[in-house]
């Protein structure tokens, strides 16, 4: 069997697929009591964010992964996910586990508000009955739903190569089937690897109702528990529930006649291990009839507290493995299977940590040995297959042999040692740390431009879908409300025409505009020979200006004349200049500072001055100790991927220093500032400063009219100015950019970080509410 | 005194300055008839068209330069004008002289209409007033006035040398009188060297009232005559008049004088040789007050018939050394200098072939001696300054001893050969020709691309106001109502947003976003490694498809299987386009031809589709011969300065035609096609094929749709289509491209010119009619 399989499926087709992951999460207090505030509201409309939501509760934070095609994708999103949600929250935290953290009285518990949107869904009052029917306790009981389906060439081959009589319909719907009835079989071992929920909150004791051992000043557990969310201390049906899984016929009519019963009100109501997903979930029954099962949606398993995304990359590994397993796997004709299945997950759940024998097919055997040979299988299938996943397996052989190497039994080591509040708050605060400082990076996304990434977070916080068109040109579509934009690179939106940028990308036609509006800019003139710019030494004698070849790479061939000079050195000036270029600038010279001033709209939503590479004294550490101090700040890295770079002690920096008579081991006075290079460039560890609010609004109308010159939405305003305190200062307009980078202004050296990406959102039309 | 102006003062200095002319017309009949139909609605309202108007009559065309900074631009200019304006008035001509066509009684020449906009302003009435009171005949005496200003750095530097105690306005006026009042004293010379009124037809005879020859059978003239414009015969004031050009205070109030003795109604009616002009030439007197002398225009020129611009660029080069001769001659102070001036004009003009006496300070002095010692001072000023133009001189010096060289004298032996109405029409006829032949250029940019050639003569045409923003980058300023918009290369413009020609350059994006529009494209994918392609054999094998190298040069590397191949093909294929790139492109193969829809806002405004180069047989000619005859025509170029290129008989040629068992010395039969490379550029010599009329609206929606889905306003969308007849037939669409040639649509090889120009005009919205 595997033989054939393996001469018809290429590994791209076993391991591939869609995947997508929905994790829960309470918010709580730094106490660790569950958060009564408000879902954030930069998450916008619950219902209409497809990404951060809400589930049961108001404070219990939903994060979805759209269906993805590989696991590491869905892995970095989810990741992502957490980045982004908990940053948002303020003083809370994400509590890292499926039993909840501190919790009050069902009717203090807050149930998750919704606004009647879209019409006719009331998903607050179907909640207030869930509610009255189970409890609420058990409601903030959080979990991972792994929703997955198979690759279409892989249905597609083995459709064609076993059941070639079958329509496609028919032969998806059995081979899911299969799945489903063989991961119900099998899925005690899912919840014995992956169980995390052993030992609960004294408050949430009351909801389970068991005779509990108090392991900790604040927390209880049973002996050998594993998973109380998979037990009976879990959220479940009144009754245990079989549905039909023969057929897609049958098991719509089996869940019909539950129904009918009245032992659930509907679809949703199943908590089932399992779901059978269809295309149209909101009716489900129909089209699960109509359009086949287009999925699976695991439910069985644990939120790993020892993962910031609540589920590990190994696990998600070995889940496909399973699948294929699942998939490949002979089944037997045991009648009774779905009610040995139950007794062998609640058995896990709650002592799986202990030696314990299970029923297979009526027989009793040991979990290891049953365990093992499932483990084995799946390693031929490996091994056969070429998926070259055999670490995974080894992992989970060792932790079938070893109880101590599951997360139930380290979370209650934890619990032992910290308290049950205590040692989860620190996982909590140690990943809303690590979400801080990555906060300009997106999970999953660090191959994109910072600008991108920011602006891509931003979107999905704000419940916009977003999509990659094309990763490395950095072109991603967003779509919210029925519609799309498209953007490039963060900045570049259809709310720019295409003549505003070319108008920007030209120098001398940007200058003309510029000037004919009144605005002031470097007067200047290019030449393309010598000796036509030696005929107007006269004109530009004792002029501040400068020459510059116009293309120029680190300053070279550029002279400056602040004072203005005489003929002789014009001509001097003017033969270096051609030596680099054909074509050479005379600007004037202006005197100040330069600024960044990005414009978005009719704002300025930022302005920025760069510094060159320095350290500040100490009066102790030498230079070298300064750089290197310096460099720790998580904002720094290498070839852009932070916002901004490390400093690098190179011979330019070392002859700078020279200069003024330091070197590396030189040790600064305190709060000397030493400049190590004469240019400000962010790439050679310049510093970005935010001047936003130090800048008189003289400059920014300025920028802003300069910006509507050339008819620009988005524009990167570089103006130097004398004093920009003073509205009367010189000042002159040097350059219009029509794809400013937003990192810059998001992320600075010092000053306030600034939300530019918001603003673009805003820009495209995204953050107005809408109506239904 | 020139060796101090030659220290001061560069050549630039002195030949810049700016330039412009008005050039009237008569449109005429073929017959010569003065033509009675409306002026041209395409070239819109009068007053609003700043290059392209009428004067007195609906039939007199007057066509304006713009002032512009060299004489060179500024007569291509008006060439180019003239090749807009004869091109849109069907089958009439535009009559190349001053002294009118056949004329019909006075009642019956048509006043220019105006609509009263803007209001206040009475164009009509006033022309009614001035028929009754000059007569028709008379206001159709067309001529050239010529405007100009020096410029402003001579200014400058002479005044800091000369009269630094003076403000600027006062030195400038004292400046521009100076030459005013020595142009009137020599105005006698530029009337012999360019006149040109030496005959006059029949019906004009009346109007001039005097003793005349009958010359031809349709013309009269009288003994000697150079300038009947500038004679009795020409329009002139009903009595001489003398304002004072002393100062500007004085001039002023000599003009107020004379309207309010009722001589003339306003200084419109001051018939002068020269008028000086201000900032606002609309409150003339006003402004000459507050702003002082802005320029200076001569009105003694009459139009050369040799000429098709009206007058030569060397005639306009020899008034520029004119105007320096003037500028720097010194003045007699002799009183009656007006009168003497004005005499010896009637006289020059009247019998200024013959040898004659003229008056200097009042002391006769042969007109040959005379003129030989300005031309000799003029030919000092050249030499000394370094102007370099003494060809010029010498060809007035010979026209001056020569009378036969005068344009008056070759006129009138023209007209005593052909007769009046045939001399004239035959250069009418000539002109018109020319136009037609270099329709697709504009004339003075042709150095800019053929489409923003097109574009802006298209602009010139409808009187919207055209600026050169960059004139190497094909960056244009279009205005019109007070509203600019920039257009860069024909097609890229404001209406077009950045997203949407991002989306176009992404040739992958493209496809994705139309695939989802349900438009067909070509499905396809990319590789990287030869491995990774060579795992998709199976996948490939059977499907028509071609693979390339994604760049690629003539065809190198690509394999095109129309009906699908085996996989030892497709390797070979891979192996041999991995030869070539790193990135291999598969395409599926779609059948068919490839055609050029240009998408224009809502609308398919253009098809094209272009064939490889070729020769149709006559049985007659070789193959050589045929090119050779096919290269003759206007449309084909060399180096993109035409619609078509020419074709080379080159090595691929030869090649080519060698597999098909022909050389180029075969002589094909007569109506067989031979096709003489494989493909279908126009760079290499391919015709251009309008399909426009022959393509079924199915794929005009289509390519409609194509262009919306990017959300472009300006597209051309390559198009594969098998049946063009059948909206059910095959097709995809290859590619989106954002900026379209337009210049194969207008003039295209083969089928109906499509003014695509005139389309982009409207979508900026210029063509919309406008209130006042």
């Amino acid at each position: 069997m595997l033989e054939k399989i393996k001469s018809l499926l290429t590994r791209e087709d076993l391991l591939g697929g869609h995947f997508g992951i929905e994790r829960e999460g309470l918010r709580c207090e730094i106490s660790g009591k569950l958060a009564l505030t408000p879902h954030p509201e930069v998450f916008g409309e619950k219902l209409r964010n497809p990404y951060i939501t809400t589930d049961f509760s108001e404070s219990q934070l939903e994060l979805i992964t759209p269906a993805m095609d590989t696991l590491e994708e869905t892995y970095d999103f989810l990741s992502g996910l957490y980045d982004i949600a908990v940053m948002e929250i303020g003083d809370e935290y994400i509590w890292p586990q499926s039993m909840p953290c501190i919790i009050p009285e069902d009717k203090k518990i807050p149930i998750a508000r919704f606004c009647k949107c879209p019409p006719g869904v009331d998903a607050e009052s179907y909640r207030q009955k869930l509610m009255l029917k189970y409890g609420g306790k058990k409601q903030l009981v959080s979990g991972i739903h792994y929703n997955f389906s198979f690759k279409e060439s892989l249905i597609q081959k083995l459709h064609t190569a076993y059941a070639p009589q079958l329509d496609t319909k028919s032969f998806k719907n059995s081979l899911y089937l299969k799945v489903t009835r063989n991961y119900l079989r099998y899925r005690w071992l899912i919840i014995y690897l992956l169980g995390s929920t052993s030992t609960m909150h004294e408050t949430y004791v009351e909801a389970c109702g068991k005779q509990l051992k108090k392991i900790s000043s604040d927390s209880f557990s049973s002996d050998g528990a594993l998973s109380y969310r998979n037990g009976d201390c879990g959220y479940q049906n009144k009754t245990a529930i079989f549905p039909n899984y023969d057929s897609v016929g049958e098991h719509i009519a089996s869940l019909e006649h539950f129904i009918k019963e009245g032992t659930i009100e509907s679809h949703k109501e199943l908590y089932s291990q399992i779901r059978l997903k269809a295309k149209d979930n909101g009716n489900l029954l129909e089209s699960l009839q109509k359009d086949g099962i287009c999925y699976l949606e695991y439910r069985s398993i644990d939120i790993n507290p020892f993962d910031r995304a609540g589920i590990s990359l190994n696990d998600l590994y070995f889940m496909q493995l399973f699948n294929l397993y699942l998939l490949f796997k002979e089944e037997s004709d045991y009648t009774l299977w779905q009610e040995e299945a139950l007794e062998n997950q609640k058995a896990i759940a709650t002592h799986g940590q202990k030696e314990l024998q299970l029923k297979k097919d009526g027989n009793l055997v040991l979990k290891e040995d049953w365990g093992m040979e499932m483990l084995q299988e799946m390693r031929k299938l490996n091994d056969t297959l070429g998926l070259d996943k055999q670490d995974v397996i080894e992992i989970m052989e060792k932790r079938l042999k070893d109880y101590q190497l599951t997360y139930a039994y380290q979370l209650v080591e934890a619990v032992k040692r910290e308290g049950y509040v205590a040692a989860c708050l620190n996982l909590a605060k140690q990943y809303k740390d690590e979400a801080y400082k990555a906060r300009f990076v997106f999970k999953g996304y660090e191959d994109m431009e910072l600008s991108t990434q920011i602006l891509l977070k931003e979107a999905v916080k704000r419940g916009i879908t977003i999509e990659l068109l094309d990763r490395a040109d950095n072109f991603v579509a967003l779509k919210k409300y029925g519609e799309t934009e498209y953007v490039k690179q963060a900045t570049k939106t259809t709310k720019d025409n295409y003549i505003s940028v070319l108008l920007m990308e030209n120098k001398v036609v940007t200058k003309k505009i510029l000037k004919d509006k009144g605005i002031n800019v470097p007067m200047g003139g290019e030449w393309y020979q010598l000796e036509d710019a030696l005929c107007h030494l006269s004109d530009l004698k004792n002029k501040p200006i400068v020459i510059k070849p116009k293309s120029t790479n680190f300053g070279k061939g550029i002279s400056i004349f602040p004072e203005g000079t005489k003929e002789e050195d014009l001509e001097s000036a003017f033969k270096e200049a051609f030596k680099h270029d054909n074509t050479i600038l005379v600007e004037e010279f202006i005197k100040g500072k330069e600024y960044r001033f990005l414009v978005i709209g009719e704002e300025v939503v930022g302005i920025l001055h760069r510094v060159p590479a320095n350290v500040v004294g100490d009066g102790v550490h030498t230079i070298k100790e300064l750089v290197s101090l310096k460099n720790q700040d998580p904002l720094r890295g290498k070839g852009y991927r932070r916002p901004l770079e490390k400093i690098h002690l190179d011979e330019t920096a070392r002859l700078f220093l020279k200069a003024q008579g330091l070197d590396f081991e030189s040790i600064p006075e305190e709060g000397i500032c030493i400049y190590l290079r004469e240019n400000s460039n962010i790439s050679t560890g310049g510093d970005s400063i935010d001047y936003t609010d130090f800048i008189c609004d003289h400059f920014k109308q300025l920028a802003v009219e300069a910006s509507h010159a050339v008819g620009a939405k988005i524009c990167g305003v570089d103006m130097m100015i004398e004093n920009v305190a003073d509205s009367k200062s010189s000042y002159a307009v040097i350059e219009l950019n029509f794809n400013p980078a937003i990192h810059i202004h998001s992320y600075p050296y010092r000053g306030k970080e600034r939300n530019i990406a918001h603003k673009i959102l805003k820009l495209l039309g995204f953050l107005e509410k809408r109506p239904c």
